[in-house]
């Protein structure tokens, strides 16, 4: 670290009763400007009283369960899907919590199963009649009669969520014993509501210490429905999807508000569920509209009653975060004064600094302070190292910092797990001056960035911007692409078909990028099916645009092609229909293209898309495999397309792409400028105060060259992880 | 050899004008009854004067370029899609040659093509209108008014054969100069059929030494479409197809006798034509059937002719074999005396061995004697070992031989070739005398099978027949597996979804195996979307059937499974569309099952299927690879089911093949009699002679110890390739 910037404020420090001598210390040393509690710890008088803000978590949806209890009619519900039974005779039985985790869940029999109920067929995909099957609330069951002996059957069911399933994460992996379970409340009814509102204007009677309710989050978590084997403890996971805040109370609302009905299937999707992975219909997102609509309605009531008190309203990105969509037209409705997110990647990072609508931002770093990280591996206990553990997630965010900021960060979890580990604390303390340094030269400069803007294209657009369906789902193209643009400097914006069947495509972009599989929400799916897509898009690069696809780009089941933009890519995927049509052959340029300057070795995009072939003859292969093209290049007209048969986060991938994105702008001779010549370190340079920020990403001492606007260069030197800051 | 059986007999010598004292010096060592000519060479009447049976080469199709040089409207025809045009503006110009092979193919501008043609827009996959598009004669291309910028466009259109493909593919490989290209009439028209019968009795009369007319084939070739350029030689090739018997008069007859028109793109399908690997059409399996009443109708007059001439009339099956079909059920109706394969792989053996209605059944063998082989790599020309390449393809197709027999086997091409490889002399010496020794030991006896009787499920059923759309397609899972199972020591029979809706499962099967990827006509594509299939395996299984599923068996991409027998199989495939739902994790047993006993080292299955998760809690996974299964075993009720992820033809993976088929039929118990310890080595038991015969698949010496039916072993050493023969 060459320079020290400021040595104190932008820092959350979560404090601990009976460690109130260790909180105020660590607050000192890490230059901590607020304290919070954390789901399992209290604030003592001692440390609320000392001159720090205060901020209190607080998650209206369990934070009474005396109300709950006496109210489990208003407990928050989800659709499940019950595993298949195969018929063995004409009737056939199933139980429908059988294999879901019964700590969680409980079937509604409140609401008529007739009504709200579905029970299929899945051999042949259709609905079974309402008058063939019953549900006997005694003995928990569903009976179907006049079944097809060996056909399977499922029930779709509404089940009450009776353990509020981050409370219950937490309770069972830090052995709470027997605690009492919370349960969600749901706050779509009005009873609800007016207890909720009640309960938060007493509960900031009760807290005069407490500046910001930290909303943990919302209302509605995020779907995560637990199963009932250690085989399968997790049976659905999506963090984007409209799943758990489903009851008939809210349906019946959705009826009246658009004018038609849903119905189980709508949520069940064949067992697939609402996943953000797929492309959304239009029912769903007339229901997510619904329900976000609600949220940010009744969202706004609980944070204008924090206002009045005088205090301010944080929400953490996370959690209950199901209706709130801060990359959603109505998120700036809320009035809140900061969003906080948990973050593990550099993409988090730029999620988080992209929302807009809400004041402060904050990040809550890693490790979070419990014995065991979220793999059940040891951090603050024997055999971990946390001092380690905490450079290497500052070293994966920091990337992202080289290209925006936010305005806080902070930790959290048991503060006096941290007394064993000196080292952990020098390596916070570091950190939170690094930060500060980081954030400080943001605050009125916005760092040198490559004449190039690439829109990634999705079925979601703007609304899921860096992909969002949780943490990093290694192995899905597009979060390995967002990760690796996360710290580049390059524009990067989310543009949807929607968008591009609206408007068109935004006159400031460069490139469009596709990445995916087949039927996924990030390439698209049946969007690929409307001509109007592939006219935008063959026109615009035709007249001097550039594509960009990774793994299956614009691949839909249509038509004489597979991929549906095969004509500008030069390549299309034998998928098994054309296996009588052998394959152009092609030879391999000797010199090495500027796309793959960088790479050294073997290319390796993980688990990439083989049986790639060529579709023209002017198609380019400048890598493949087994015959499969991995890295082909091509003009159409006057713009460009380049395909990659997969893509996996690395630092030679990161350059390969960043090439890649330059190359098809036409943008080669703007790729060098406040670059490295490293592959493991990257660079930042700030124009007003005229700084260059080099970061070494590896865990080994890096040397690296640095070349300016002009081509000249710098050769810098780091230790591990190491960070130089350097004025021109 | 421990023991040599006959010397002379069942062999056919290609003899060649030229080398009369060669001809008949081979004949005599190698033990030939029977001369041949080629294409390409003559016997002279030195040679068939001597004491043998002339056979004499014969294609119809392709006899007299006089008659077709005046009748080009006769040709043969075949629809082709052109290669797709992305329009500019609103007018395109599509040149449907463009792209593929001018000296084999010319449009057809005598049938109006507004009656035949059709043009489509193939970003839409909409037709266009024939109001919208014109065909200039002059210029050769079609115009398109009224298109939509930026779609692309391509031209179904009928195309004469101008070189038949076989003669072109001789004439180019050996260099044949400007020797004439020979042109393919078409049979459909009276008066071809006039012509063929006249200049055959003709012929007949000029040839009174040939006592076998060789037909090579009968009237069309396989389909096979050449490109322009050397990156793409061939565009589309299929053993199995009927597209190169189209032609308007053809199209008329049919309209008559179904009952309705096709139309050209009930052949180009998207440009994937129709090919054997895709699943037929009802409106496909019309066409087949029509065309094949028309070849054996027709053929059924050439080969009386033949008979009429007191000759024989034996058949190639190979070449212009479309319309023949040996497995359909009109094939008994030519009368033909012989048939001839030509063999590279152990599958086309059985292929040939398994016909019905036809008395004779001959093997062609490799190497052919050109100068290079089908790949162009060196056989009679310096740097060949046409030697070894002999013994490795005998080696390749010997297995069969322990299964099954055929009456005789031959060579083709240039005899003088070699002249130089002595060592190649000796080696079909005695490979002529180990194919009469096994044939010999077939003659009236079964060698011993174990008591598993396994139906592949397939579109194709019997018709095709151990997969037959050309020679082994390397990757394709049926190809390998049914290779494994050419030689193996169990039974095998073929059954079609068809068979199982109008009949049921068989009462003598144990396994059903269905093997390949999603839409194919191997694993059956949309029909499983039909619940009586789904029914009647999973009774059938769950009262002691048992399902092999190979790769993507029973998949679909239909209600809430992707393989519609997950429930039997107790694994699906992730593909896509349920990312949101974490696998369940599993065990592997500590223990070698039975089903793996053999395989040592990593499992190699090429490229197998990833993504395989459980969708049971009692699947067993006895092998896999990050994460996902690659072996999974089940009980379903009273029977069981296997998954393997892929198969690769090896020593290992047969014997991994035939241990899960004697597992999934509840046979393992059956599995060791007459069987070999050394995966390099098999056997076959002759009860009636008391015969174990022995033999080395590979170029290496092996020890093997073979288990008799009581368990009794006896140790066997083998040379390369070698055979033993033991009376018990």
């Amino acid at each position: 670290m060459t320079e020290k910037v400021s040595s104190a404020g932008g820092f959350t420090l979560p404090g601990e009763a009976g460690y109130e001598d260790l909180t105020l210390e660590l607050a000192q040393r890490w230059g901590a400007d607020a304290i919070r509690d954390s789901d399992g710890t209290v604030l003592s008088d001692k440390i609320t009283q000392a001159d720090y803000d205060i901020y209190s978590t607080l998650c209206l949806a369990r934070a009474d369960n005396t109300w709950a209890k006496v109210n489990t009619d208003k407990l928050q519900q989800n659709y499940l899907m019950s595993y298949p039974v195969v018929a063995e005779s004409d009737t056939v039985t199933v139980d429908p919590l059988a294999g879901f985790f019964r700590e969680q869940f409980k079937v509604n029999v409140n609401d008529d199963p007739k009504d709200w109920w579905q029970v299929f067929d899945r051999t042949t995909g259709q609905e079974v009649a309402k008058d063939r099957w019953s549900f006997d609330p005694g003995q928990g069951v569903v009976t179907v009669d006049g079944a097809t002996k060996w056909h399977k059957y499922t029930v779709n069911f509404l089940a009450y969520r009776i353990w509020e399933a981050i409370s219950m994460y937490n309770h069972i992996t830090n052995d709470w014993g027997d605690r009492e379970h919370q349960m969600p409340i749901d706050p779509i009814y009005p009873e609800t509501q007016a207890f909720m509102l009640e309960f938060l204007r007493r509960w900031l009677d009760e807290h005069p210490r407490t500046k910001v309710i930290r909303f943990t989050s919302l209302f509605y978590n995020f779907a995560w429905f637990w199963g009932d084997s250690p085989d399968l403890r997790f049976t659905y996971v999506d963090w984007g999807s409209y799943e758990s805040c489903v009851s008939p109370y809210a349906l019946r609302l959705f009826a009246k508000a658009k004018g038609y009905e849903l119905t189980s299937e709508d949520f069940v999707n064949n067992g697939a569920y609402c996943s953000t992975h797929n492309v959304p219909s239009r029912r769903l997102r007339d229901w997510m509209d619904f329900m976000n609509e609600f949220v940010v309605s009744f969202g706004r009531k609980c944070i204008d009653v924090v206002h009045t008190a005088g205090k301010q309203a944080y929400m953490f990105y996370d959690d209950h975060i199901v209706g709130t969509d801060p990359y959603g037209a109505r998120f700036k409705d809320f009035g809140l004064d900061g969003l906080i997110k948990c973050v593990f990647n550099a993409f988090e990072v730029r999620l988080c600094a992209g929302v807009e609508g809400v004041k402060t931002k904050e990040l809550r770093l890693h490790p979070y302070l419990f014995p065991t990280g979220l793999q059940g591996e040891p951090t603050f206990m024997e055999g971990g190292d946390p001092a380690l553990d905490a450079w290497r997630f500052w070293a994966n965010i920091r990337r992202a910092f080289l290209r925006t900021s936010v305005d806080r960060i902070g930790l959290g979890g048991y503060l006096h797990l941290v007394e064993p580990f000196p080292e952990f604390v020098d390596t916070i303390e570091q950190i939170t001056d690094e930060f500060r340094t980081l954030r400080r030269f943001h605050e009125d400069d916005k760092p040198y960035t490559a004449p190039v803007k690439v829109a990634v294209l999705t079925a979601w657009g703007k609304l899921r911007s860096w992909v969002y369906v949780g943490h990093f789902v290694h192995g899905m193209e597009l979060y390995e692409v967002t990760e690796a643009m996360a710290g580049m400097p390059v524009e990067v914006t989310f543009l949807s078909f929607d968008d591009i069947l609206a408007g068109g495509i935004p006159d400031d972009v460069q490139v469009i990028l596709n990445a995916g599989r087949l039927g996924s929400a990030w390439t698209g799916g049946e969007y690929w099916r409307n001509p109007k897509i592939v006219e935008a898009l063959t026109g615009w690069v035709a007249s001097g645009g550039s594509f960009v696809g990774v793994g299956e780009p614009s691949a839909c089941v249509h038509s004489s092609q597979y991929f549906q933009l095969a004509h500008l890519l030069g390549v299309d995927r034998e998928t098994g229909s054309t296996l009588g049509k052998p394959k152009r052959t092609y030879n391999k340029p000797d010199e090495t293209h500027f796309v793959l300057a960088d790479t050294t070795g073997a290319l390796d995009f993980g688990k990439d898309v083989d049986n790639i072939y060529l579709v023209a003859n002017d198609t380019q292969v400048l890598a493949d495999r087994d015959g499969s093209p991995r890295v082909a290049i091509r003009q159409f007209g006057k713009g460009r397309s380049v395909y990659l048969s997969g893509f996996k986060f690395s630092p030679a991938n990161t350059r390969l792409l960043h090439r890649t994105l330059c190359w098809a702008a036409g943008r080669e001779a703007d790729y060098r400028a406040w670059t490295c010549s490293n592959i493991h370190t990257d660079c930042a340079y700030f124009p007003k105060a005229k700084k260059l920020v080099v970061i070494n990403n590896s865990d080994q001492p890096q040397q690296t060259r640095v070349f300016d606007a002009k081509g000249n260069a710098v050769d810098v030197t780091l230790k591990p992880y190491d960070i130089s800051v350097m004025t021109e």
